[in-house]
């Protein structure tokens, strides 16, 4: 993987913190593909970017989420296609942070890095 | 994706729908691949087939899982590698049902196509 993809897939990350800290939900067309889909633990998948920026919109607000911090674990490129496994500390304003484990499936769209697929847990 | 191909992958996801079924834990050396990795709500990732092996010992008794069904929703082939989106619904014995959904990255390992990276979560 060559350093300037490296640094294209942390700057994504990087982008979806800075979402979450700042709730600049329409800054997410940045970071999921048009067609994405997000499969997040007690809701049923949710498929487009449009339906993917109101859970977000929701989520953050219902949990109180201050910030979020993304590190990758394991990245795997796939031609056009990126397999990551990560880590993400949610960090609510009045409650304990929570740890999360994910899997996202990266996609080129417009020459961007995007994520075109997210699951993710919590580790407890 | 070709017709083999098709039939190889839900060969194997029966294949844990039987082990579910019958508790053959050994059958998942048929299933996962030896590096594989899962994801499971409420615990840390675990690495690789003969801790998969303990974990999922564990959890059909825990739950008392009676059955297992696995519904392949999408399914993206990259080379030797598949992605898979997913539906699973358990059976416990004496409770109700619960749905979760689920990612699979696929590899082939030995000339079959095993689970790779596993990460699922419940839909309510």
């Amino acid at each position: 993987m060559s350093p300037t993809m490296v640094h294209e897939i942390q700057q994504t990350n990087r982008l979806f913190e800075e979402i979450a800290a700042n709730r600049n939900i329409d800054g997410l067309d940045r970071v999921y593909t048009a067609n994405a889909r997000i499969l997040p633990p007690g809701a049923e998948m949710i498929n487009g970017r449009e339906n993917i920026k109101s859970f977000w919109r929701n989520a953050i607000e219902n949990m109180k989420i201050a910030s979020v911090k993304l590190e990758t674990v394991d990245f795997e490129l796939l031609g056009d296609t990126g397999v990551e496994i990560g880590r993400a500390t949610l960090y609510p304003k009045d409650a304990a942070e929570v740890t999360v484990k994910y899997v996202v499936i990266w996609k080129r769209e417009s020459g961007a890095w995007k994520w075109h697929v997210d699951i993710w847990n919590p580790n407890a």
